[in-house]
């Protein structure tokens, strides 16, 4: 299913620009070399726009957000919107003050977006739908479970034919979509979420590989969804082998994403069609 | 002595807000992970002060200050205070320079801290006691000794009294005051120094603390000197097993860390009352 | 050839202030403290330069740009040439915008660097040479190889002569030269560009080394180029061994670091002069 996706992501090396939070951005930087790809950090008005056009792909992501770097996402979205760039937003942290959740509609008003990727509670948050954020952490009230599964299919399903933009919103169980069809992903470990910058990480991957595969957002955010959390069973795995911990299980997961072949993924991914 | 320190911390698993250096940001987020808290970080004045309302502690950390995060630091010092979050204050480099000194200054004439954390050099600086940093480091005429002990818990204890703070001043010997008891804690290894950021991760996980335990700074300011101290000594155990080196100290002192329980730190903690 | 480098590196420690993108900001932090130095980070204007003159060395270097800290990297550079405090430049980047390559040319007129440090891109954008920087990573036509050996000494030798900096020129095969002697150093391998930071490490152990041996820019410059090519020799093979991946090889390139000895310097070495 994944392999033309993850061929391409190591045959085409993208350059992917990310305008990022500094508590993650060494994380995203480092998983964007593992998988394949390139990284480029860029924040200032005066370059933003000019490094945008010399890559393959960009990832806007509004942890840490500032005065300064603001108009650089915007400057950033409309180039590649301009030059056909696919980009990817991570809203991290919606619902948790105006700044982040007015910042992120704004974005989603001008400019748009191949993939918009952000756990239950930040992409309920921007669809308007009541989420409650608690930090950069998911509120329990918001989560995919087997019970509410379908009905939060048609959320998302709903909110991708409004936005234009594949939703994919990750939890123990991840959806994936395009407005039409919609993957339930049981890749992933609660591991992933007891160090910081998996999501930030991910949202990365999903620029990568979007990048890799123009025209094939869903795919590629799919194929992205998957590997991370496939990774992340791998190193906790290995992680769980030595009575190791949280740092080791950080180490791990760059050493999985660096070592993922297209056999693995596509023996190891736990994805259906809703 | 710990039990309910460590109890709440896991229990209730505070959200900290972090205005800190971009140097060690990404460990201080894995820390507060790691000993069961979960962080936040956001210094624009936009959302500094509404993001702090929604956070059960605050950690303000003076490394790499710049003129857009000071403002925010007022900002959110304020909204702690009246909300009666603790706050910490982690005074990096003060002495180091002037916007530094000055900075933690007026931080500490504006904010009630419920714990001030720093080393000897820093601690002596606020003091007015004519620290001599040198860069981020203790200077070596600062250090806290076997000979000066008595003296040293004399300075902190009156410290701790002007300030209205818990003073945990670390380096070989930990001393912790609120003004009236002194604990002297002798967990540690110098290898701790050896790594970028043990003392912003101390900072963090003293508010992790503090915010799982309103009302006792004191024995969440010790625990967290004792915690820290206490998984550096098991990593660099680790460590040395396998000849390895500051790396992997690094990673395995996160894995202690989420590893630790109260158990380990109760057989472990080195303390006692001066 | 570099007992003395690295001796007086361990018994000085000296304090290196690093101007420098927030990507690999901890990396650098963390290789200055394994290779014996110690980091401080600053670049607000209102205290860069009065950081650097407690410092004994300087590395600025231009990843992730913004208004903020171009002013602090002149500010600092000027108070280093005042002081006769060594300045490395790491041009990262240059050629990928407008904005970095005027900001190197510019540093480049106004401060007087020990070091310039940085890929063949990067350098042969600062020469005018018509480098064609892909985004932070070389572009493969202006690597150096065998066949054009000559030809990239002369160009490397002449631009130190232009600029009276010694010019350490990094990638399969390193130039390092102070405008008569030219080494290359074939030490290294592909790995250290797989993962995130390695150039701007270097960059940093250059000025540590520079900053603790004052006068002697060129062996400081080659034997960090050694001693970082050959730590990722070293962890390579490690990581190779327990089949690892990117993660483990980052963990091990800072253990290697901090382990480094003059004999295994001095044995490991592959530096010849042309």
């Amino acid at each position: 299913m994944f392999e033309k996706i993850l061929e391409n992501e190591k045959k085409r090396a993208p350059l992917v620009h990310c305008i990022t939070n500094y508590v993650t951005v060494n994380d995203c930087a480092n998983i964007l070399l593992a998988c394949g790809g390139s990284p480029i950090m860029a924040d200032d008005g005066e370059e933003a726009a000019e490094i945008t056009s010399i890559c393959g792909g960009l990832c806007l992501n509004i942890g840490t957000l500032n005065r300064n770097t603001i108009p650089s996402m915007f400057l950033s979205g409309k180039k590649a919107n301009e030059l056909g760039i696919p980009a990817v937003l991570d809203p991290v942290g919606a619902g948790a003050s105006a700044l982040r959740t007015e910042t992120a509609l704004r974005l989603l008003r001008e400019i748009r977006f191949a993939v918009i990727r952000g756990n239950s509670s930040e992409i309920r948050t921007i669809a308007g739908g009541g989420g409650s954020t608690q930090g950069v952490d998911a509120a329990l009230g918001d989560a995919v479970t087997e019970e509410n599964l379908v009905q939060s299919a048609d959320f998302v399903r709903e909110l991708s034919r409004r936005t234009g933009s594949v939703i994919s919103m990750t939890g123990a169980i991840d959806l994936v979509t395009d407005g039409k069809t919609v993957y339930a992903v049981r890749n992933g470990t609660p591991a992933l979420s007891r160090i910081s910058g998996t999501g930030c990480m991910l949202s990365a991957v999903t620029a990568a590989f979007c990048a890799a595969n123009p025209g094939d957002p869903l795919r590629a955010a799919a194929a992205a969804v998957c590997a991370m959390g496939l990774c992340g069973e791998r190193a906790e795995r290995k992680m769980l082998e030595t009575g190791a911990g949280n740092g080791t299980f950080h180490m791990l997961l760059l050493d999985e994403m660096s070592r993922l072949d297209i056999k693995t993924l596509e023996e190891g991914k736990k994805i259906e069609i809703l």
